[in-house]
């Protein structure tokens, strides 16, 4: 079987592909971002959830300064190769408001209900 | 509070936000797909979950013809409004491959591994 080739996925105009990361322990949804091919090839080797922030552009070492770093579990390919998803060990709150999860919102009854509190 | 009101989500350039798909039941993530404004108002009405297909430019509620229907639980928001996660009830394979998950390749040491075979 052919080693696993980060150009062979699909991403979009900007070059990019959207990346869940879910807790590998609880299985929890932690937040979605973007990759470029460079930041699939770099979190493969070095472990650390890489995203290409696309408001800096620039690379995004997840954690690199809050501390609140993703360790890669295992990442998956979705049938279209143009999805990803990350199962990570997250250190700390995975949101940028100190939430657990980015996804704290939800609609209940037509309303928007906060689901946590910042930690 | 106000009521939650679709258009105050942040779509992109073609109008459109991603929804993960996860079961309610167990937390497998089962797909990645995009909603129009009114697919997300269609979803929270039905409760049937509603994308917009890219490809065939059109509604697609999901299931119709496979009847592999995705019942709402929960709709929720991510902390940028500009992601969703929807909670769901999956009946049968959520893939079109016939998969329970659309993400059933893994990347391990470098090679593709199949981890789930069609039902």
């Amino acid at each position: 079987m052919p080693g696993f080739d980060p150009s062979t996925l699909r991403y979009d105009a900007n070059g990019l592909i959207p990346c869940i990361a879910q807790e590998a322990a609880t299985g929890e949804v932690l937040m979605m971002a973007w990759m470029s091919a460079e930041a699939v090839a770099r979190t493969l080797e070095t472990g650390r959830v890489t995203y290409w922030s696309r408001s800096r552009a620039a690379f995004w070492v997840k954690g690199e300064s809050s501390g609140h770093v993703q360790e890669l579990v295992e990442l998956r390919v979705d049938c279209d190769r143009d999805c990803l998803l990350a199962l990570v060990r997250q250190t700390g709150p995975a949101c940028h408001t100190n939430r657990r999860s980015c996804f704290y919102t939800a609609v209940r009854d037509g309303q928007e209900v906060e689901l946590m509190s910042p930690e």
